[in-house]
């Protein structure tokens, strides 16, 4: 079939007409949906469009009922974040865990922080037919892209704890509680009276419930707890948290963060400010990074199964393309991994 | 045209013959190269597959001339090391940078370390038309991915060195040895003479090029240079190796480390041995990750610009998609980052 390639002919409204057995104006009737045709007639026009795969614009494509075998990610986070925040490698690990083996690829838009830019992204990835589903991760309070997703037909899975009800299929690892339940206990089994919390920007849904995790939890130890939101992952933004955390009149002896890098930029902005982790201060990371475990001191943290998450939104989206059940290995719940950066207060 | 969408008519070889004006045999004929038909029936027949895509196969994709407006990555690396190396999610924040803009999306396929799966990876992207045009890197000592890429007529540009006079578009920072010149330099001239190198797998180019610079430099300045090749950039291969060069009669007094993470991996293994960094052992890491600025002691480490890297990779292949020049800001050369981790020995 090789010599087809060097063929230069695409298919014209001519063909179409010719293959439907129509005129050209009938065709272009039918298309631009105009005049009066009869129906036979125009299901006919709509199969030589079809089989032609003819279109005056991109949406060709679109036309083509196969497989791409490509599953899509957009990211509205800034191209920067993914090389400050390894977090989305490891979910990316995962994922690709599962696709390499079916021989699909995973298409990935880092889109910056427009969200028009995001949902121009989906369009063409849904009317161009350049992906047959998308992994969405971080749900947003009121997230708009689940909706969009639907009115565009393109099957998605989200990582993470959906807003409200949105019936959007997702992953989720049980018992979601559970990691920061433990950090709190430890903290106040260790003695601590007086914690702080630097959480991620307030506009993601997994934000809002950790917040009410730990604020439920402190009060139950009888904590007093004190919320620091910075608006972006960033490691400058954990830093200048931590600075204003322990700026305080009445200084926390721990703070936890909303990730593992943020939570080593704070151990470095203590450093700075002349206290020693864990001695002065204590600081539990979040998401159990490899890196964690190497750096010093070696990083309290609260792990998630990302890579058993990736793995899972790969599978159930393949699954539900292939219209056959899912078969997805259990997600670990979330947990505390105890390390050396906490300690009793002024230990 | 939403309508057509739910058609479900596919083209079949009938319709193919029917738009040529032949026989189904006579299309089986053409398509199969076999039996005599003459040169413009042929030509019809070939001209009819094309305007209707049709194909028993998935080649059908191929003979689309539109772009795909994706740009493909394969990786031989294990989905692990994403998670463990984060110098790969560098690059491609780079890489998005651009392509973001220019509504490209990034398509990865993480293949695992066989060699088939990669050659089987490349040949799908190719012949099914998945992707415009490929980014490779770490090009390895006969290489045959070029090779293969030619025959497969995809376009594509490395990140890196290319082995040998292997005629591939390429970006590469100028001023090569600079980083590891001066690194040598730097630990020469802190008073260490006895120093090693714990490289990276040996059939990567880069690995050979950087394990001759420090080799060159070390004689230069007089000092021993121990060679230690770990198989792969895990960090547990480089715990390994830091503990066998820690355990030589004549223990060196500096590391220098084929990526960061395995530095910081490096260091832990010192500190379980009960050395402290620097005070008992200088250390430098290479890539100079964001993360290195934040562990303890701060990485001292051989900067690249990998940013620069994956952008104006991104650049220099969509140009040449597009055949006009590539406007490519220029790379920074890779230099020192003289931090904490490095000292005088017995300091």
């Amino acid at each position: 079939m090789t010599a087809v390639r060097g063929s230069t002919g695409r298919p014209t409204i001519s063909d179409v007409a010719a293959l439907a057995g129509v005129s050209v104006s009938a065709v272009s009737k039918v298309v631009n949906n105009k005049g009066r045709i009869a129906e036979p007639t125009r299901q006919r026009v709509l199969d030589a469009v079809h089989k032609l795969q003819w279109s005056p614009s991109a949406a060709a494509v679109a036309l083509r009922g196969a497989r791409t075998r490509a599953i899509g990610m957009v990211s509205r986070r800034s191209p920067d974040l993914l090389s400050y925040d390894p977090h989305f490698g490891v979910l990316i690990s995962g994922i690709e865990r599962e696709l390499a083996p079916l021989d699909y690829g995973l298409l990935l838009h880092i889109v910056g922080e427009e969200e028009d830019a995001e949902r121009r992204a989906y369009r063409r990835l849904a009317e161009e037919r350049r992906v047959d589903g998308v992994i969405l991760t971080e749900s947003l309070v009121n997230d708009p892209r689940f909706d969009l997703l639907r009115r565009l037909g393109l099957p998605s899975v989200l990582i993470g704890m959906p807003w409200r009800d949105d019936p959007v299929p997702a992953v989720l690892a049980p018992d979601q509680e559970r990691g920061l339940v433990e950090a709190v206990r430890h903290l106040a089994s260790l003695g601590h009276r007086r914690v702080a919390y630097v959480c991620g920007p307030e506009d993601r849904v997994h934000t809002g419930f950790r917040r009410r995790v730990v604020e439920e939890q402190a009060r139950r130890h009888g904590l007093s707890a004190a919320v620091l939101a910075v608006p972006d992952f960033t490691t400058e933004g954990a830093a200048a948290a931590t600075d204003e955390a322990l700026s305080a009149a009445e200084r926390p002896t721990a703070i936890l963060f909303a990730n593992d890098m943020m939570a080593i930029a704070g151990i470095s902005a203590a450093r700075r400010r002349g206290l020693e982790v864990p001695r002065d201060l204590s600081v539990i990371g979040h998401d159990g990074l490899p890196l964690g475990a190497l750096v010093q001191p070696r990083l309290t943290t609260v792990g998630h199964d990302l890579v058993g998450l990736g793995r899972a939104a790969a599978l159930t989206l393949v699954a539900a393309l292939d219209g056959t059940p899912a078969d997805v290995p259990a997600i670990a719940p979330p947990g505390l991994v105890v390390r050396e950066s906490t300690a009793p207060p002024g230990a």
